[in-house]
């Protein structure tokens, strides 16, 4: 297991050590959707990725590395988010147990994907100090071995071979455009890519209603997440110690995007793209498109994180 | 031109005539669907084709073919669905004009798509009558050339391309099922499938609300749609004099489906596979999932013909 960041060799053995675990993600275009960005758009689908998000490549790069005297007991986290359902269906594939923390007003279909993943549900009150006791009494009595959502360099080294396949089938990539929550998806994109090709600049995709590592980039520290406001779910925690530098040392800059122009986004990939993506999903193409004139007749990539929705609640309005 | 049913040598032409200016559409599976569903499911996603659906196969295979003598004066059709939306850029894409006869009461997103795609829209009351006597008018007026939706042999073979590319790419496929509405795309599939490989049983899917090319297999002749009452709006159509004996003589049998069942399969195609398909394109689907036990254990094709829904007025129950 890594105890600093990754380092190109890394996250190529993370990406040999997945590969047959994982789904080789297509990279998708349109060139109606390249007409209306004014540049050529690369749409790297995580959404079709095993349990609908990245996620399950992280997971799948710890699961897979745990000795059996660490793994025995299971594994745990706390996530109401695709971090749970990827980390129940990791273990499950190599039949380690999983304990993950829920709060009880999780919506039910996230807890049932959880179970149908064979995921052990604990539900916890709302809010991150009851998670984190909840976790702690769970990891205490079952001895579950606790993988972090994000700030852990083998989850980031994980989630970092997206952008590195992304970037093996599109050398010609100007730019890549990454969602940012707590910042695993995002530190592994920047490593990949500065890795492969230091010319290539990686971007950062927030909603402006939950702008905390907009403002941790600007005041040089990590600036935890107050009351966020948006619909993009994933996208609500803090940037953590482990994610935070890589993303001060390599990152272009963040880019915020309102809950409108997600939405907006999101239409335009269901529409034009007839693929399923979540408003979390979106937000790097909300960000592409709000800022067009920076990428105008560039080759650009959007790394789409997930597909995971409700689909019985959309945020479309009803004609 | 055809006059005939197309031969294997029409189909192969037809291809090569078409594949610059199609998609080669993708084919997708799940593990997860696969164990929903008993058998290996391979989903040929016509969702993915140029305006969002197999239409612009035969739209294209007919436009290619016009001499200039007989595109001079443009293109006609009468459609509101997946067929206008394919003309019109079939034509537009080689400078030829398009009109297209829409009923006035055709949704407004419909309209701007094939006036997006190019087309100029001529509306008519709603009704076969005013369609056809619109149409008459048009055609007459501008002098274009009239392309039937289905009934046109060229037309039949550009859609046997689909088929075509999925067994080149498929060639273990025990069966392939697909919707049937005017038989266009079911006739093009069930030729591919017995030029390529006789062994293979197509199936046709049929709304229960629109059984007319069920009923009019089993009476041996053509029975019109009459009253068709089911979501799925591209299957309301009644068979034609060209397609209708390439079912007699090749069709395994039409499996009718229900909307709940269409609305079930739309689900979880859209929850699972994270693409998004319209309610006709789902039932063939739903006619795999209804009848499981004939395809146990096989591999089964499944033809999703479009992607076209409206995303902000979706049949799922809202939670």
């Amino acid at each position: 297991m890594l105890d600093s960041i990754p380092e190109l060799r890394d996250i190529i053995l993370s990406y040999n050590r997945i590969k047959t675990w994982t789904h080789k993600t297509p990279v998708m275009t349109s060139s109606l959707v390249n007409e209306l960005a004014g540049c050529r758009v690369f749409f790297k689908c995580e959404n079709f990725q095993k349990t609908g998000s990245f996620k399950f490549r992280g997971a799948s790069n710890v699961v897979l590395q745990l000795p059996e005297n660490m793994s025995r007991n299971g594994v745990s986290t706390h996530s109401s988010g695709n971090h749970a359902q990827a980390l129940a269906l990791a273990a499950n594939l190599q039949g380690i147990k999983s304990f993950i923390v829920m709060p009880e007003n999780a919506p039910d279909v996230k807890r049932n994907a959880v179970k149908a993943y064979g995921g052990n549900v604990i539900s916890c009150k709302p809010g991150l100090s009851s998670r984190e006791e909840t976790l702690a009494n769970v990891t205490r009595d079952t001895r579950a071995f606790f993988i972090h959502p994000y700030n852990n360099f083998d989850i980031i080294s994980g989630q970092a071979t997206s952008a590195y396949e992304f970037l093996c089938e599109n050398p010609s990539l100007d730019s890549i455009i990454a969602p940012v929550g707590g910042g695993g998806l995002l530190s592994g994109t920047c490593l990949a890519a500065h890795y492969l090709n230091p010319r290539i600049k990686v971007y950062g995709a927030e909603p402006a209603g939950a702008p905390d590592a907009f403002k941790s980039l600007q005041a040089g520290k990590i600036i935890p997440s107050e009351h966020p406001n948006t619909l993009a779910d994933g996208l609500l925690t803090s940037l953590g110690e482990k994610t935070f530098p890589v993303l001060r040392d390599h990152l272009e800059r963040i880019i915020l995007v309102s809950d409108e122009d997600i939405i907006s986004a999101m239409q335009i990939i269901w529409e034009r793209m007839k693929i399923i993506v979540e408003p979390s999903g979106a937000v790097s193409f909300a960000a592409m498109l709000h800022e067009r004139k920076a990428f105008k007749g560039s080759n650009t990539g959007i790394i789409i994180s997930g597909g995971n929705v409700n689909i019985s609640q959309l945020p479309f309005q009803t004609q």
